[in-house]
């Protein structure tokens, strides 16, 4: 397989919208993702609207390597994840075997009601993507992903997925946090991110401990470009006499 | 003026896309907006990069009555959120003169250096909105709103932004607790969202003190409709014989 290293995260769900629910499942994807050299190049956070998700998932497709989806694949009438991306391939929607199986065995006899059985009607012929926590499978057809929206379930389902993604380098990073102001050291920044137009520097300002910061985010592939850069961003520091609160 | 109620989200910034950071500012948001009566129908992440910038922009303001940006205006390097938004509307980028009076009386002689001169560029014309937190203000072009990426900042902000967005009735929502399964309710669910189409009605499992339970969230402007749902669903509870655990 060549290697694919960018991705999409496509948010299903009005909970998230509502400002109800706090996403969290960007954030884990993103971190697993850069482990496994993929980026992630966009996210869109849409409602439980079938036209959406289907013209969504069309467009973010055929943009980026790999989609991931979040959402929408429980048994209630607001689960409408799985119908939506059979629609997008244009694929019928219809009961997994293999998942009927798996879900028959994992609850106990007359517990596997026509709700639980809700969970695998999928696009037909989608892979399953094993769920270790909750028995109901994820899937994925070509390179959609489609995840669950509980975030311990889909934590626990990120292990398994590794060897349907190949993705490039890990992506590491260094952290300088420094006891400043951005407005400070902005122009030495930019002529650091000058001359290294490859590292992706970035700039953040924090509160803590009732004191302003700011933690300087060095990103890239290779070790000795960021150790590069993090050591002409030292020479800054030293010179203008302004003290590091930590590195990692 | 005549009503909005709908609106986009853009995040700019690399540090949400890589994990680092977890974006809370869709939440702060999405509760204000609906508090007065807009729905924000679409979040997008999307990274530091000028190009993406502009294109998301452009589309979203095409689509949607308001488009709230967040982060990106700060004095760094990586902060383009100004000159993009300059470039989506053909506007000339330039120092506000207002906003370089407001820093100029806000930082102390001497102070007010070229880092953050920077923070007062802005798309010519550019409408200020002020910051009491730390100065420097953000900007609105027609209807794109550009806030800051600091989550404090950004909500001591919204108080101000009042007059300039006009939305709908407020959204009013009510949530019951079940100690069930989502399984267990689906079919009576889908009956009382197909009875009341034009309320929405989401169904959200979590895990509290090592139980499972389910809450249903019913949204709408009409507290009638809410109440009339609200009434239908606890009908199907008392008959299953599902212990409430709250509801608000």
């Amino acid at each position: 397989m060549t290697k694919k290293t960018n991705a999409a995260i496509l948010i299903i769900g009005n909970e998230i919208l509502s400002g109800r629910t706090q996403d969290t499942n960007t954030s884990t994807l993103s971190l697993w993702l850069n482990s496994i050299g993929i980026r992630v190049q966009e996210v869109r956070i849409i409602p439980d609207i079938e036209d959406t998700i289907v013209n969504s998932v069309n467009s973010l497709r055929k943009i980026y390597d790999y989609v991931f989806t979040t959402g929408g694949i429980g048994p209630t009438h607001d689960d409408i994840t799985a119908q939506s991306i059979a629609k997008a391939f244009n694929l019928d929607y219809e009961i997994h075997k293999e998942g009927y199986k798996i879900l028959e065995k994992y609850y106990k006899p007359g517990e596997f009601n026509e709700g639980r059985q809700k969970m695998i009607w999928m696009p037909k012929n989608a892979k399953l993507l094993l769920n270790p926590t909750s028995g109901a499978p994820g899937f994925s057809v070509e390179n959609v992903f489609c995840l669950p929206g509980v975030p311990s379930i889909l934590k626990s389902m990120l292990g398994g997925l590794k060897n349907d993604i190949v993705g490039g380098e890990p992506i590491l990073s260094h952290t300088i946090n420094l006891r400043t102001v951005e407005s400070e050291i902005a122009n030495s920044l930019t002529k650091v991110q000058d001359n290294n137009k490859d590292v992706e520097i970035g700039s953040y300002p924090f509160f803590q401990a009732g004191k302003l910061g700011v933690s300087i985010v060095i990103r890239s592939e290779n070790q000795n470009k960021i150790d590069n850069c993090s050591s002409q961003i030292l020479d800054f520091v030293k010179e203008k006499k302004i003290e590091i609160v930590s590195k990692n």
